[in-house]
C-alpha cells in the first residue's frame, strides 16, 4: 500500500448507550455508519449503562475517550428526552469529537476539554436519516452524523456553534468542616468495585497539604487509612474487608478480595462516605 | 487506492443468534468467517434472543435488516433442530442476502420481500467447515457460507433453489367483531417497552376507514385512546401509567414514562390485548 | 489492489476476559489497539467468564482458538494478580500468539501446542503503556503488546524466552477402580449445557479398549448409557431428562431437551460423576 498516513485512513466511532444486548438497536445504528462509511472501525464502548443515568454515562465516557487515537469520534446516546426539544449537538473537543444529545451526557469530557472546546447544534438534515423518527435519534441523528463526520467533513458544516450547551455539575468531594470532605460513589463497575468522586489530583493536594501521607476514609461502617498497592495486596490483609487504590480511571476506588465491595458494604451508586486529611 | 467504488469493496456480515455472550460461540463464527474473507467488516445485531425462540429472532431480524447497505448478508441462527433433518438455506430477498436454517426464523424478511425472493437449499459441502458438527452449524455451515458468499460468489452455487421453505405465520391484528381487533405482544425491549403486534399500515387504513383519528387500546385493565408525540411526553401526564407510540420498528409499542411497561403492567410476550377503531 | 497475500495484511487480534460489558474496559483495550495498529480485526471471544475464574477462561480459550486464522493474536485477561508480582507473558504456540498474564489462563493451549511452545516473559517497556497502573494491565501491558506484535514484530523482542511458566493441570477423568473413571463439570455454557472433562480420544481409545461401544455415565442420581445424534433427538425420548453428545468443544456435554440441563440436574462446575466403559 502507498498510505503515507495509515493511522489517518482508517477513521474510528465508539458507542456509548444504555441499549444493552438485548435489542439489535446498536447493531442498526452499525448498518446505518456502515452505509455511509465502510471503512470505519466501529468499538463498542459500553451498552449496559444503567438506562435513562445521563451522569453515569458520561462519566464512563470521561473515563474512556483518551485511551482513543486522536481524531475518533465518540457516540453517546443515553437519551430520555428523545423527540422532545432537546437539541441534537456535535462537540470538539480537545482532539477528539463527541456526538450526543445535549442533556449532560458530554459534562465530563467538556469539563476535561474546556481549554479547546467547541459545540456545534446538529441542524442540518442532509446529515440526518429521513424521515427522523420520535423514537430513535440513535439510528436517525447521532448515528449518520458521525458517520459522516468520520468522512471528513468539517463540524461547523453540520449546524450552527453554540455556547449555552448543557454542562451539568460533576459529582467533586464537598467540603465539610476543617479538613474533612464528603465523597459520593459515582460508579460501581462489573467487579462490584466502587468508584469514589474522589480524584488523583485532588487527593494528592490534600495530602501535601498536611504534614504527611495520611487519610481516613469512613464509608458503612468502614475505616481505611491507606492505599493499597495493587488488588491481591489485600489476601495478606484479612482483617481490612475492603481495600482503596486509585483505580483506572484515576479515582479513588474501595475493592475486596476476588469480592464485591459493594455487596460486603450494601453500598450504592450515589451512596455518600468522608474522607478526612490529618495534618 | 485505487479503489472506483470503495462502499462494494467491503462487505459486511451480520450475526443474529440466541447464543449469548457467556460463551465464545459468537467469536468462533468470527473466527470461521475471517478465516475465509479477512475483509468483512462483521456486525453483531443481537445475541440475547431468548433461547429457540424462533419467531422473536425472525422479528428482531425484521425490524433491523433493511438499515444496513444493500448486499449486507445476514446470518441467523436460533437452532433448536441443528444437526436434524432440518435444512440450512440461503435466501436472496430484495437487495439482502440471509443465511439460517430452514426453520421459519426469515418469516418476516420473507414476508417482507416476497416479491423478489429466492431461497437455496445449502449443498454443497465445499463451503462447508468439514466435518461438520452435530451441535453447531453457526460455526460448520452458516459462518463458512456466509464468508464465501462475501466473496462475491452467486447464490445458487451453493444449492438447488427451492420453494418449500419453511415461512411461519406472523402475528398479525385478529379480527374480533365489528372494528375490534386482538393484538398481541410480540417482543419486550431492554426498556421494557412492549411492542404490538399491530402495524404502522395497519393502523393508519383502520383509523383513515373511520372518521376520525379515534381508537381504544385495551390491555391489562389500562385503556389507551391517544398517541404519544414522543417518550417524554408522558412526564405531563402523570395520571397515564403508559402511553402508546410508533416505535422504531414500525410496530405501536406502549411504555412508560423512564420505567419499564411491562413490569407495571405484568405483560410479557405473547399476552394479547384488544383494539377498537371508533367511527 | 495489488496486495498479493491479502490474508495477512489484515491481522487478528481477539480478546477473553472477565471483564464484562457493564463497563468500557474492553473498548478501552481497544482503543489503545487501534492507536497502535488500526488496520487490525478485533473479535471478542468472550467477556463474561466468571470472575478470577483462571481454568474456566482456559477452557474457552482453548475450545475456540484454533477457529481463527494462523496467525490470529489471542489476547486472555483474567488477572486476579494484577500490580503483584506475576509476570506478563506471550506465547508462540503452533500457529497462534497468545498475550496473557502468566498465571496459568494459558494452560489448555500450552497442553494443546506443546510440541511447538516458546514463551517471553514480557519486559521490554517500550512496548507497554507508561506509567504502568496497578489495576488494568490489559489497558497497559496487554492490549499494546499484542497490538506491536500484530505490526510484524518478532516475539523475542518483547524479552527473555522462559522455561518455567505457570501451566495448570487440567481436569481429566481420574480413574478410580477397573473401567470406571470420575469426571468433573468443567464448563456450563449459555444453554445450561454442561461440558464435562471427558475428551473425544479418551473416549474412544476407552470405548475401543472394551469389547463394543457400551458405556454408563452416571451424575445426579441420572444415568446415561448411549450417546444422541443431536440435540433434538431428545425430544423422541421422553423419559430422559438428559442426553449425552459430543459438542462443538470436543468433549462430551449434557443437556436437556430446549432447556438447561444444569437447572434440571442441580449440577455445576465442578461437581463430578462417574463413567464406566463396559466390557
Amino acid at each position: 500500500m502507498s498510505d503515507t498516513s495509515p493511522r489517518c485512513n482508517i477513521p474510528i466511532i465508539t458507542l456509548t448507550t444504555d441499549f444493552t444486548d438485548r435489542d439489535p438497536f446498536v447493531g442498526i445504528m452499525k448498518g446505518i455508519i456502515l452505509g455511509i462509511n465502510p471503512r470505519v472501525q466501529i468499538v463498542d464502548l459500553c451498552h449496559q449503562v444503567p438506562a435513562y443515568n445521563i451522569l453515569e454515562a458520561s462519566f464512563l465516557l470521561g473515563s474512556s475517550y483518551r485511551y482513543f487515537p486522536a481524531g475518533t469520534i465518540h457516540v453517546a446516546v443515553v437519551d430520555p428526552g428523545v423527540g422532545s426539544q432537546r437539541r441534537p449537538v456535535l462537540a470538539k473537543a480537545g482532539r477528539y469529537f463527541f456526538v450526543a444529545p445535549d442533556n449532560g451526557i458530554l459534562s465530563y469530557p467538556y469539563q476535561e476539554e474546556q481549554a479547546d472546546l467547541q459545540v456545534f447544534h446538529l441542524t442540518e438534515q442532509k446529515y440526518f436519516r429521513l424521515p427522523i423518527s420520535q423514537t430513535f435519534h440513535g439510528r436517525d441523528i447521532f448515528a449518520p452524523v458521525a458517520a459522516w463526520l468520520s468522512t471528513g467533513l468539517a463540524p461547523h458544516l453540520f449546524g450552527p456553534r453554540i455556547s449555552d450547551y448543557l454542562q451539568l455539575e460533576v459529582p467533586k468531594p464537598r467540603h465539610l468542616a476543617g479538613r474533612i470532605y464528603e465523597f459520593q460513589i459515582i460508579h460501581r463497575d462489573a467487579f462490584g468495585n466502587l468508584i469514589t468522586s474522589i480524584g488523583q489530583e485532588f487527593f494528592s493536594q490534600q495530602l501535601s497539604a498536611g504534614s504527611g501521607e495520611r487519610f481516613i476514609l469512613e464509608i458503612a461502617s468502614q475505616v481505611i487509612d491507606c492505599l493499597q498497592p495493587h488488588y491481591a495486596a489485600l489476601r495478606e490483609q484479612p482483617s481490612c474487608l475492603v481495600g482503596a487504590i486509585f483505580g483506572s480511571s484515576g479515582h479513588l476506588e474501595l475493592f475486596a478480595h476476588q469480592a464485591s465491595a459493594a455487596e460486603l458494604l450494601q453500598v450504592k451508586v450515589g451512596d455518600t462516605g468522608t474522607i478526612t486529611f490529618l495534618e
